[in-house]
């Protein structure tokens, strides 16, 4: 099956936004089995839009376009790919509805510009939009359906030209707001796409999350193990972040999950220590639930981290069950006063030293009570390495009740990279000694 | 000029990674005159890049292709283009050197598969690469270097169809990883695309970057101003993320520098105090600057905003010589003990009050000696809300020598767009205190 994607807007080509659409919806249909084929990128005016909507039909059996729905002059997407179908658009009484709905529970008035987003092509399928007021928009592109060409007539899609029963092609209007579209994904264009455009035998797909381990010593672990089942279909993927190694098993047809577990039963065997979680699970959303389940509360001192191990630890919501503090110690006087480091250790070992890391995390902890205390002390960079130290440099210690473990770490990466990875590291480190 | 950008790699289209070079290359080159027309994405395989690259050839006047220089089997973009020409490759010993060097510097040795990195197509400029062992490629498609169609025979160039002389063509291939990329664009990519493909008139264009004002109002203060202007040839963008909206101005030809200085001129009287900074210019960065510049000192009591305001602070290199600590007193103890927030203070008001925002802003401060401190308590959500205190209620203090002042803000977004917001606006509040 072709997919082609289709993100509109000229805020994207003038860099002025990162399109997020692009990473989410891949992710979401790869996992679905729908690989997406070609992503396509335009400005908002008509000219570019209805090209590489022209294009992506003749290729294509299902076009997703995201954007240029809204109610403003430069939200053209609608009325361009309805002229090119050769649909009229109608207003639709239950969207009108919902806008005016929309407004009132908001105690606005509704401006009547926002009236043009309850127009819908003939035969179209509207896809409810609860978070916003454009809905999306499915329709397919029939056998005479064909669309209206450059210089004016109708051709017929090329479906036609053969005379075996042809696919359909599915063209899905979804607006450009992430908080709507991916909702608006998730409840409406799954369910469509199982129905309308189904995988024959269809399709499995398991990621499974690392932590810990590089992407060669990961092939070198499981590669060999896992050729008898890539030829008989698997399809095998690896991710590499810095840090984490994302391991992708999918398989279609009548034996597609069982390939899926036979191979997934020999990564958890190799890998299984460092698999921390699977699809879209996050480091910081498993200890979150570990230590809920557990009833068990975590504090942090953070120096070189500078508050992002707490700041991706709130991202999860009922973090406030388990995190009770975390004290970023950027200066030394800091770490004394609230991670009550004593001034001597700073003396004899240095701010980034294993004995400060202990020191931190056993303060913390005392002061706070919490069963779990992480610390972290380094050097970001990129000033203030030294021959014995160098940038990237980093000590991290957990303390709790049976003791206090540190290790050192070597990041010589860019500020925020260097951030990054040392936080997933100290929350493995944590991981480790929850599962354990 | 038309201009593309082509983004290779599987990873993409399995939405395993985020796309960042398409935003960053698109501003970049905007800002330079160089508006992308379209950016394109596909897989890695042979078949794919060869049909964008063709299409592009026929369309743009600049193709900008990023990804697949690498010594791996599936890093095929260097072979694939110098095909598509016709060049041959040959291998550059300069490139080999420094291949060799770089392995050297890190005491590994070199793998015989990274001297693939070293073959150059005939006539193509090298692009240095100091952050890694692949080199950027660039080449000028010529009027009698017509390039290979799917079919066989070698086409001319379209610049020959016409007897005018012909505009060159630039092919620019560039490394995947973005530490390469990056610097590889400002020092080798900018001076030539100004050499080979100069804007007639030259290009100015100038980001103001403003906080607390929206996107409408901004546009209501100075869109009719900027009107005669526009009308002169100004172009005028705006491009709003939830607290903060950018304002764009671009001329080109002559009279351009003085378009946008009479723009900018008109752009500052009207939103002078809501403009943190211009073009790249962050929040947190003019933060860093302004207390480092004046040697003052900063601490922090969050709450809701969970270490987010920190985190973002110490991305600015040099932020250890203004920032104290972050005291990130996620449970009420926490904002007892180390904020020094009486029991009676939460007991009235509760956690979420402007009573103990500025308890907490005046105890951190205290406890720290620092010049300024900055406190934020709010509910996050999406649980934790009340009639009274839906979620999204936000208070904020800042305490410093002249006295506390403290703030109600309403943000009732996702999780972490609220902290994001709520971030800015703290931030956004000691600015102002700071430049006042």
């Amino acid at each position: 099956m072709n997919v082609e994607l289709i993100n509109t807007g000229s805020e994207l080509m003038l860099g002025r936004v990162l399109n997020t659409h692009q990473q989410w919806l891949c992710r979401r249909l790869a996992d679905l089995g729908y690989v997406v084929t070609r992503q396509v990128a335009v400005a908002d005016t008509g000219r570019d839009i209805e090209t590489v909507v022209r294009e992506a039909l003749s290729r294509a059996d299902l076009i997703i376009t995201t954007g240029g729905l809204g109610p403003t002059s430069d939200d053209i997407t609608r009325q361009l790919i309805a002229e090119l179908l050769g649909k009229k658009l109608h207003e639709d009484a239950a969207i009108v509805q919902h806008i005016e709905q929309f407004f009132a529970s908001r105690k606005r008035s509704m401006p009547h510009s926002t009236r043009v987003q309850a127009l819908v092509p003939e035969g179209a399928i509207v896809l409810g939009n609860p978070h916003g007021t454009a809905p999306g928009l499915a329709m397919e592109v029939t056998e005479d359906g064909g669309w209206r060409m450059e210089d004016g007539p109708t051709r017929r899609s090329p479906s036609t030209i053969n005379s075996q029963p042809s696919t359909p092609k599915w063209l899905i209007m979804l607006p450009g707001p992430p908080r709507e579209l991916r909702p608006m994904f998730d409840t409406s264009v799954v369910p469509l796409l199982q129905r309308v455009l189904p995988l024959s035998g269809g399709y499995i797909c398991r990621n499974l999350r690392t932590c810990g381990v590089g992407e060669s010593v990961a092939e070198e672990k499981i590669g060999e193990l896992l050729k008898p089942l890539i030829a008989q279909g698997l399809d095998l993927g690896y991710c590499a972040r810095v840090g984490q190694v994302d391991i992708r098993l999918a398989a279609s047809g009548e034996r597609g999950a069982e390939l899926v577990g036979q191979g997934e039963t020999i990564v958890r065997e190799q890998l299984g220590k460092h698999i921390f979680g699977e699809n879209d699970d996050e480091l910081e959303g498993v200890i979150v639930r570990l230590l809920t389940e557990r009833k068990q509360t975590l504090a942090l001192a953070e120096s070189c981290s500078g508050g992002s191990i707490a700041n991706r630890i709130t991202n999860i919501p009922g973090a406030s069950a388990v995190l009770l503090a975390s004290l970023v110690t950027y200066a030394n006087e800091a770490k004394q006063k609230f991670a009550r480091v004593r001034a001597e250790t700073l003396a004899t070992h240095g701010a980034v030293s294993e004995a400060v890391a202990r020191e931190m995390a056993e303060g913390v902890q005392r002061e706070t009570g919490a069963d779990y205390a992480l610390s972290v002390t380094g050097i970001a960079g990129p000033g203030g390495g030294s021959d014995v130290k160098p940038v990237g440099t980093v000590f991290m210690a957990l303390a709790s009740a049976s003791g206090t473990v540190a290790v050192k770490q070597f990041n010589p990466f860019d500020r925020e990279t260097f951030k990054n990875v040392t936080g997933t590291q100290a929350l493995e480190m944590l991981r480790r000694v929850l599962m354990s």
